[in-house]
């Protein structure tokens, strides 16, 4: 993967913030969309979810999830060229007592302004994706796995 | 969910080619990117998959999946708003001499004509996903659950 593959994935994570996410039903996997904000170091990936949600039900009861991300789609073409990452890990919640609770919020909410009033919400949890496992994808038969230390040097090498 | 709401959901899955597909993996749920295309009636999905990708080995493993449509991302909108679908269900291998290749393989090329020398490539499969489950989000806490016949009745009663 050289640089300007990996400044192709670092810029399609931080300028996309809708991706589907895949969870754990009692039905086999479940796909649903969540927006998404990675943190600065690509060490996490931010969401904000509602416990009434069955993706956020999924979570609590098995926090393993994967996220999809992509470039839109455009009607002339092959979507099967389109770059799109994976990023597959286990997500935890970020209490609100946390000492990481109120930069992580401000990052979200900066992102994603229309977020701000669900942030005082009760069923509202802000919540982390560890990457554990990244699979990139940046067009037909070229593609690249990497783990969460990849993902964030390639987040370094490349800003 | 009235006829509105049912002809967004409809147009929502036919307008769009490419979708979140959930998978199960070893590590938990996976994420990735599928081209799909709507059978006529809605009562299935068709998918073309290489057996050299993780989501096809997946699902030859375990065959429930769930598939995650949304409306284009706009960066002024709150994405929260953005109308989408997810399609769960389980997937069946149409095989080559089935008498319902010959159309689905047609219907699929016509749709994404991008795919056809796939079709000659020996690792790519013709799948349906068959649906069991489908939950339509036309905006913020507004949600729908219909099974796979009221999907069905849906796409005629729209069209």
């Amino acid at each position: 993967m050289n640089l300007e593959e990996q400044r192709l994935m670092v810029d399609l994570i931080r300028n996309r913030r809708w991706a589907a996410l895949a969870t754990q039903s009692a039905d086999g996997p479940e796909a649903s969309w969540v927006a998404y904000i990675p943190e600065v170091d690509f060490g996490g990936f931010l969401l904000h979810l509602s416990t009434l949600a069955s993706h956020t039900r999924n979570l609590l009861a098995y926090p393993r999830a994967s996220l999809a991300i992509s470039a839109p789609e455009r009607e002339e073409e092959d979507p099967q060229t389109l770059a799109r990452v994976t990023v597959q890990g286990e997500v935890a919640i970020i209490p609100k007592g946390a000492a990481d609770y109120a930069a992580a919020a401000k990052r979200y909410q900066q992102r994603l302004p229309a977020s701000t009033p669900r942030f005082d919400f009760a069923d509202f949890l802000l919540l982390r994706l560890n990457p554990l496992r990244v699979r990139f994808v940046g067009g037909f038969a070229r593609a690249y796995t990497l783990d969460g230390t990849g993902l964030k040097a390639a987040a370094q090498r490349t800003s």
